[in-house]
This record gives C-alpha cells, structure tokens and sequence, in this order.
C-alpha cells in the first residue's frame, strides 16, 4: 500500500508521466526494451544488490566478479549481443556493480591501437575470457600530465624484446581497474626508448599473471591498493615491472611500429584515436554523471513529502518537508539541473556522431570544438552533479546520512567522476584555452566553430526585462548568460594581453589569469546549456502538458542559475538591483509552482525500487518501515562482539582494580 | 627523512612557527600540557587507528568499545582527572574513536535534569561503569521538533509507574549512540499523561538491558540501527517500548515532577537547562568541526608542494601543484577559514563563559543573543567547514579518493555536524528571527543586544575603496559585510511586511521569506567573524611576524567571501564594478603572498603523522612510500576470493558452455 501522504501528490499531475517517461527514452518501444532488461537482470537473484551496504570491500569484489561471470551466461540466454537494443541498458540495470569493466577497455584499446595481426590474436582471447585484461596508464606520480609517466621500454634488438620497467616507485602503475587481483593481462603504457633515444609514450600488451595457477609473472609485483571512498567492488591495482620482457610483437603498433633493426616507424593518423578517448567523456555523462542525480531526486523528492516536520500554520498537521520554501530551494534546482543535463547529453551525443562520421570522412575540422566541447561540459556537469547529490544527501537530515538512504553510495560513486577521465580544472582551463583563441580569431574577423560564434558579438547591452514576468521569456536569459559567458571572455583575454604586454612571460601571464580562465569556461557551458535546454522546450510536443512543465524547469534551471551568481549578472550593469529584485521574485514562484509536479517529475525517470535501493526513496513511500527492517539484518544486529571481552568485565567490575 | 620538496617549504617561513602553535594553545604551557597528553596516547598501542581504514563496523565497535574500557585505566595510570588540564585534549587525541560519549551525555542529563536524590542514586553507578547509559530522544519519525515526539509515559496511579510506549514505528528511538548494543539504561524522552492529559516532553530513565547477561529487558526491542556514512565505531541504536513500566522516581525531576497523586508540580528556572543545550552546539565546533578542517589543510597544504604534475613554463622541472593559481585558490582559502573559525571560536568561548557567570547571576538578558550566535554560527562553521574538507579532498586528485589519504573519513565525519545538533537550514531560520526581531526593535529607536547594534545604523553611502590596496584595510572589508548583513536583514524585514500588509498570513509570509532570511542570517555570522579576525590581528603580537601573516591571511579570509559572493556587495551599488576588479586583484595577489608561507602555516597547528592517519599528509611528505607500504597490508591483498569458484573456471574454460 502506498502511503496517502505520497499517492496524493500523484493524483494532481499536470501532465501525463507515461509519456514523459517515453519522451526520455526516446521512444515508447525505447522504454519497453529498456524495461524488459531491468525486468530481467533485477528477477536474478545473482544480480541482488539488496545486501551491498552491508558487505566488505572483499565481499563486494567477489559478487562483481560472480555477477559479471554470471552476465555472460545472462546474455546469452537473453539472446542479447553487444549490438543488440537492449545493450546499453544492461549497465545501468546493474548499476554498475559488476566487474571486469577495464577488460573491455582493454580490448577496445586493442581494437583501436593494435596492428590488424594484433587483433586477430588477441580479440578472440579476450572475448571468450582466455585471458582477463585491464589497462594501465596512470601511475602513482602521473594522472593528468601523461607525458610525464616514468615507466619504460627499452627495445632490445639483440633479442628483439622490449624490457619494461618501473624505474621509481612514483613510476608504479596505480588504480587501473580490475587489475588488483583480477587481470592476467594489462595494457601498459610506457616512455618508449631505442637506442638511447626517447620516442615517448607507447602501450604494450603484459601479462602479469599465469593463466595456469594466476600467480604472478617473473618480474611482476603486483596487487590491491586498498579502500577507497566507493567503488569497493572493483580491484584497483598496483603494478611493479623489474626487467619484464615482451616481444617485439607486443607493442601495439596501429600508429607507430619498432622494425626489428629498431627503425621507428610512424604511420596512419592518431587524430581518430584523440577522437576516440574525447568520446569517453561523454560517453560517461549519462550512466555515471546523470543517473546518480536522478536516483538522488527520486529519492530525497519522495522522501520530502512523506516527511512531515514541524507546523507551518499553527493548529494545523504537521507540514510535509517540501512544503518548506528552504526545501524546495535545496531539491527543485537541482531536479531542473537533472532535466537540463539530459537535454544536453542529448545534444552532445548528436553533436560527436556528426563528428564521427566527418572524421571518418578525414575531416577533422570539428576536432577543437569537439574537444573543448567535452572538456568542459564533462567538468561542468560532474561538478554540478555531484554538488546536487549532495544537496540530495543533506536535505534528508540524519536518515539522508544512513547507508539505507542509498544517499551516501551515491554521492562517494559520483564524486570520483569529477577526478576520473580528466581532473576538473584542467579540463575546464582546455575548454578556456580554446574559448581565447576563438575569441581572438573572432576579434579578428576570422571564422570561428558554431558554438563559439556568439563570441564575435560582444555587444555592451543592457537587460531589457521590465517586470518578473520578463524573466520567464527564454530570450531574456538566454541573452543575459550569453552575455556574461562573452564578459568573463573578453575580460580574461584582456588581462591576458595587458600582462603580456607589460612584460610577464606568457606562461605566468596564463597561470596568473586561471582562476578567471575556469570561470569563462563555466559560464560558457552554463550558456549553452541553458540555449539547449530552451531549444528542447521550443520543439517539444505541446500535448499531455509536458511542454509546460518542462518550461518551468527550464526557467527555474536558469533562474537558479542568475540567483546562485547574481555578481556575474550585476558587474557591468548588464542587470540592475532592480531587475535581479525580478529575478528573484520569479525564481521564487516558480519553486511553489514547480513543488506541485515534483513527485511527478521524478516517477517519470522510472527507477525501480530495486535500483535506488533505498530505505527512503521506494515507490511506496513506507520509508520507516523500511529502515526499521533493513536495519533489522545487518550484521551489526548480533550479541555485542564486545560484550564478553569488555562489557560484560566493565559492568560486573571484574577489570583489573583501577 | 624529509622529502627535499617539502623542507624546502620550511626554510622559507617568514614567522615562527612554534610562536604560532603557542599562540593557538593559549600558551607554551598549554602546548606542553597538549603535547604530553598526545604522546601518551599515540604511545599507547591500544589507541592505535593504523587499521582503521580497513576494518568493518563489528571491528570499529570492538576497537571503540576496547579503547573506551582502557582510557579508564590510562587516566588512573597519568593521573588525568575529568577536571585537570589535561583533559580536553584526551577525546581530540583519540581522534573521537571510542566507545561511550553518550554515557557522558546520560550523565549531564541526569546531573542537570535530576533532582538532589536522583543525583545521589544513578550518578555514582554510571561513574563506577555499573551501568552504561545512552540519551534516547530523536524518534524515527521526530528529529528537528522535539514537540512532536510520539513516544508516551502514562502515569498508572495504582502502582505508582510510568508506562512507556513507542505507539507507532515512527515514534521508534533511531540514531541513539551507545544504545544498538552497548547500553544498559538510557534516557527516553516521551509525552508525559497524567489522567488522559498531555503535560509535554519529559525525560525518563528505563533499563533497556540486563545488567546480568545483557538481554533485552521485558518490553524491549532495541538493536543497532545499520550502516552509516561514518561513525562506524558507534552502535546508533533503535528501541521499540511495550508497555514498560518504571518507578515514579524515574522521572528526571529537578524542574518538572508528578506527585504520588498524579499532580504535576513544576519547579524552578528551565533557562539554565536551555542555557547548557545551546552551549553544546558551541562546544563541539573545536573538536568535530575544526579539527577535521585542520587535518584536511594539513594533508592537501604537505600533498601539493610534493606533487608535480605538468610544467608551469616549458624546459623545466614539472611544478609543485601549489605553485598553479588554481591549487591556490582551492586550499588557501580553506586554510583562511580554519583560522577565521578558530579565532570565532575563542571569541564565542568567552562570550558563553561571559553568559554562564551572568546566568548564575539569574540575569537571562544574554540568553536570546547566546542562542542565536551558537545557531547561525554552529550553521556556519559546520558548512563551511565540510565544504572546505572536500575542496581539499578534491583538490588531492585520485590519492584524495583513497581512503588511504584520511581525507575521505574526515569528510564522512564533519558532513554529520551539518545535521545533528540542530538541521543547519532551521538554525539559520532562528538566527534570522533573531536578527528581524532586533531590525524591528532597532528601527523602533528601542535598545537591541551588543552583537546587532549595528542593525540600527542602517547607511546608504558607497564603498570608499579607490585602488586595490584598499581593500587590504580591515575597515573598507568589514564595513562593506557589515553593509550586505544589514541590506539583507533590512530588505527581507521589508519584504515580510509588505506580504503580511498584502494580506498574506503571517506563517505563509515567513515561510516565503524563508530563502532570503538564510542568507541574511549567513550575512550577519560571516560579518561578526570577518571583524572578529580583524580585531584579533589587531591585538596579536607584533614580534615573530606572526602578525603579518595573520592580517595575510584575514584579508584572504575577506576578499575570499567577497569573491565568491560579488552579487551581495554590487547589488545596491555599494561597490562599483571597477571596485570589485580591485578586490579581485587584490585577491589573486593574496594567494601568492600566503603560498609562500602555506606549509608554515599547517605546521602550525602540529598534528602528528598518527593523529593525521594520512599517506599524503605526512611530515615527511614520503607520500608514494607511504601509499605503496600501506596498501600491502589491505586485507585485499590476498589471493583473489573468487579465483577458485569464477576466475578459474572461466579462465580455464570449465564454466558450464554459455
């Protein structure tokens, strides 16, 4: 039975949930194959993550492995293929609680890298699990500045073998993935040398554990590198090479080949393999970025109003939470930032598969814009999404602080991604380095990439909103963020120029400008997405009242954009007092206006009970009943461990005297 | 031995640092008395949280409950009494890791509740560990507003007992510490009916376990309440009561008691009561909310002056990550605050040490004042506080998401102090009730408390700054918060008015104020700790160049919030966008004066290696070794778990055929 205090709030929607539903799906029959996939996966018992708050960081990584071993099977019985509809959906129905997740970038790296030959020999390995592969890149001293990794290769031509070390311990492979105790192979890339020469980073294909018994290769030092803030399922490792040899045939050598003589050749272009890991970074948006968002909505949403706190009116009920206008502030924004985010995976999804098939054309003009285009809103969006589950976590008070919530596994599992795939702010100062120089081109009169144009039209207007109502006109904050997105450009290019100018040598002069530099790369994001999000609305179908409400979350995401960083909009007098006084009265409303749908807004994302996997946030709305059970199996709910030992001495003062 | 990179940081201080330790302690005596207590601890191999970071929750409550039961012996052996001086630094020496802070809760209650005779019966059992109490008030359903707790005692004049009811799951204790297994008796609060009528909250003292063999007493359903984000070590408990009965002397009855007949007599002055709940918002910031910021400085300062990554200008060494503008902005900002919120904290130590003499004197004047400053300021500090851990957590890169790092549990830690002790959200809301209440009285020409006189003088001018410099003057700054908390205070007065003259009711005025009356509230707490610094520098010594970097790092402290919060100080046209530039620059110039002395500056507070339990915040800043070394010893580094049942079959191909 669901509780009233929820049903109720179901019962008033504005607009049809079904089809919202599909709307995000793209497709009523999207929405049937994604279903049938959860149905499928969450029924298996194997795949049950019912106990995983409870579980050690050992347990954890034995479920990934069963689960993953177990999807093979699944697959197959499903008779789904990785080509097949129902694919991408299968991740997300596990919640990406599965291992061997680096074995696919292994082989995608060798599908990308490696020679035809390469291939041919190892895909079939690694496709039918002979082997177990991971990918070994980052090292302890080097995350970001990759041309800065310590590991070597040294081709010997006498025996026509490569000898990798790790010369230092900063050179250690560190965090590669399923590479702790799982992986009998791994991709190691290392500062390629021949003849005494340096030729620069390079990957090569090392087997680091026997395939008979899985202990460790000759030369190999490897292992787990212990707890961390989440991912307790997957085995990130460390890696040690002393002296290890791999033959010459174990460089992957689509791109650059050592000849037995030891010639370095190079060949075919990389640009398609930049393209490839640019890619990566959207590719995550959506799995890892914004589900964990929407989880976060449905569950601090439902929770909201069937939390009832404190008195609004005297003599009333007690007031359900999100009735609470500082509630509403906490959750609806970031609801709005949900949907916005979503749009914009849309839009950038569409955006790289253009891009794809130019560059498969060997047109690479698009690479830059592609480039900054997915530096920036990969930072921008993690940022954005990981303070929003947050904000989810905190709103929801202690039981918002409980495992049983799901809050807290959602937010340590986000967090990460503002560090993986690029650290934030230097993806952010790429988007700007790119954002300078179209700015200077466009100064110039040069063309520049379509969504930087906006650059060359810095106009010194000022807002033309008269009243509140004004600000729920999109092309009143379209403009207005366009604006400052073009002052916090043209000003950082400004300073830039001046401190050049006045003598700093030009890379202090850009160290000296990045705290500004990170802010214009923000603002220009925040425009665009904004742009998009009002685009979307425009084009959406005007039936079942889902266009209307998907207006007011788009003026509630931009509002809240201006009301969170009224400085950006009042500097130059762009907006006055008064008008950001308007501002802020619409931002305001809307929340009461938007509070209606909320319930709504969030069944819409279709989660399953199963996959929240919260005490709080269930379809039901039984939220103590359900913590009081789920509490009631932990492990913690045994006899003291402590009592027989120190309790039960303490109390019967038995202790050695004092 | 040291790494070079991280000496070469000390070389350069330009104050001393052991003056500045002395100087935070209140004295080289106190830093002595400190220091001795630390090294008996850490000395002590029972207090050891090397494995912390490794174990379950069974073994953190084991650990917690084994180090609780040994302090007794350990202060018995130093001769450390509850009244020495040596006894506040113990629990900070722990690191809060043991076992048993609610049985010192159940005892001040008991103590300030009780009456002579109840004092005389249960405080000596508790002190000789006969019995071990928990504090039993927050309900499943029931945090926030103690009024609306469900839990019942009726009062059955026949046998002289009061009967206690949890009637529903929600009215179900949730969250107490010590009590899921621990606890023999613990303190519930309940609606207290007396003939079929309510007389409100009171608190009662039950037997929850056997102080025999530790069952659950008749009537009890009691256990631990599950996994949580942090607190591993404490057993949080539920309790459910059936129709429990206790003596009528149970009652903790120094204010309120119920006589033989069922008449409820209410004696004495509560205030003094309120008085001690309000302090203890105070008394935690040093310790669970200061401590942790520190800690965090500590560990991100030491990690980025060891970490290089990528090069500042081409052709040399890769850089100190502390030496980007960007690293600068992240930490040195958290590291202003620390101090900021340190020297607040004096100040409101004194202010309530001020109050307590006055309240003794049965002079309550103080007492409006006093809980509005420990609100808004325990709202704060605590999210200012949490914020800054994870800007330092992130600023760390993947070695923060180690757990490794200590940077993760400092997080899960602090983030709790947002939500106990008072919801931050509804402490705001009563300091801003506080603030309109004196604006009004203020306005009226009628005498407000000390710290909001200056809601009285409510100027229009415009901020006198003309070049940067200015705004290295403690005046332009404070004057220009002092100006955005009265704008805020006076603007949202008026907007509450203007509603309630509108018609609007005065609840639903409030409730639509609510968002804006948040900020005022954080406006006049973020003035009185910009003046309060300002003030401190003022009075510091002028020797030792401890002043200096202090003003550095108070005007960092201000133009910081300036920065991050420009809208408040343009919107009215206090500053001019050429002002604000100024306050950039001044900013931004600021960082790089304070990095120079940033490691002085962490050195300063003097937490030892173990008390930091970091692989990154070391004193010698062996950072890799340290990971590396402590990896091994995961309990993860074993032989893969699911090696025999998944890795091996799958490997070997013996997986039933797919």
């Amino acid at each position: 039975s669901v509780n009233p205090d929820l049903s109720s709030e179901r019962q008033t929607a504005s607009f049809c949930v079904e089809r919202l539903t599909a709307l995000l799906d793209g497709g009523t029959e999207q929405t049937r194959i994604r279903r049938a996939v959860v149905e499928a996966i969450e029924s298996d018992p194997v795949f049950s993550r019912e106990n995983q708050y409870f579980q050690t960081q050992n347990e954890r990584y034995e479920a990934a492995v069963r689960k993953a071993v177990h999807l093979q099977k699944k697959m197959h019985e499903m008779g789904w293929t990785e080509n097949g509809p129902e694919y991408k959906y299968i991740y997300r129905a596990l919640s990406g609680d599965v291992a061997f997740l680096l074995h696919r970038v292994f082989m995608r790296s060798i599908s990308v890298l490696g020679s035809d030959k390469q291939i041919a020999k190892w895909i079939p390995l690694a496709t039918q699990h002979k082997i177990i592969g991971s990918y070994a890149q980052t090292e302890l001293g080097h995350g970001t500045y990759l041309q800065g990794l310590e590991t070597t290769a040294v081709f010997d031509t006498a025996t026509q073998e490569f000898i990798l070390n790790t010369p230092k311990i900063s050179a250690m492979k560190w965090w590669p993935g399923d590479m702790g105790r799982s992986a009998t192979h791994t991709v190691v890339f290392a500062q390629l040398y021949i003849h005494g020469k340096c030729y620069g980073i390079h990957p090569f294909i090392v087997q680091i554990r026997s395939l008979r018994d899985h202990s460790l290769c000759p030369g190999i030092t490897a292992g787990d590198i212990g707890p961390k803030m989440n991912f307790e399922h997957i085995d990130n490792g460390y890696l040690l090479l002393k002296n290890v040899r791999i033959p010459r045939e174990n460089m992957l050598s689509k791109f650059c080949e050592v000849r037995p003589d030891g010639t370095y050749v190079r060949q075919g272009s990389q640009q398609i393999n930049y393209f490839t890991m640019t890619t990566v970074r959207i590719s995550l948006i959506s799995d890892e970025v914004l589900t964990p968002l929407m989880k976060a909505c449905t569950i601090a949403i439902r929770y909201s109003v069937v939390r009832r706190q404190s008195k609004l009116k005297p003599g009333e009920q007690e007031a359900k939470i999100l009735d609470y206008q500082t509630q509403q502030e906490k959750l609806l924004p970031q609801l709005a930032a949900a949907y916005a985010f979503y749009f914009i995976n849309d839009y950038l999804q569409e955006l790289f598969n253009r891009g794809y098939t130019e560059i498969q054309r060997k047109n690479f003009d698009m690479l830059p814009e592609l480039h900054a285009l997915s530096s920036g809103f990969k930072a921008v969006i993690t940022q954005h999404c990981t303070a929003g589950v947050e904000i989810c976590l905190r709103a929801c008070g202690g039981h918002g602080y409980s495992l049983l919530s799901g809050l807290p596994s959602l937010y340590t599992k986000i967090l990460a991604s503002c560090i993986y795939e690029g650290e934030n702010t230097i993806l952010l100062l790429q988007t700007a380095r790119f954002l300078i120089k179209c700015f200077m081109a466009a100064s110039a009169g040069q063309p520049v990439p379509p969504s930087v144009t906006y650059l060359a039209a810095v106009k010194h207007g000022k807002c033309p909103a008269k009243n509140k109502l004004d600000f729920l006109n999109p092309d009143i904050y379209t403009e207005a963020y366009q604006h400052v997105a073009v002052r916090l450009t043209s000003h950082t290019a400004a300073k830039l120029q001046d401190l050049i100018q006045s003598g700093v040598k030009k890379h202090d002069a850009w160290n000296q400008c990045t705290v500004q530099l990170v802010q214009a790369a923000k603002a220009h994001c925040h425009y665009i997405a904004v742009k998009n999000f009002a685009e979307t609305v425009e084009k959406l179908e005007t039936k079942a009242g889902i266009q209307k409400i998907m207006k007011h979350l788009c003026d509630l995401f931009a509002l809240h954009g201006i009301f969170s960083n009224t400085g950006a909009f009042l500097h130059d007098g762009y907006m006055s007092a008064a008008q950001m006084d308007m501002v802020t009265a619409s931002y305001l409303d809307l929340l009461a206006v938007i509070r209606k749908d909320a319930v709504p807004l969030v069944d819409a994302f279709d989660f399953t009970d199963k996959s929240l996997n919260s005490a709080l946030g269930s379809y039901d709305g039984q939220v103590y009943q359900r913590l009081y059970e789920w509490a009631q199996r932990s492990p913690t709910n045994q006899m003291s461990p402590a009592y027989d030992k120190y309790l039960k001495p303490l109390l019967h003062n038995t202790l050695s005297k004092l």
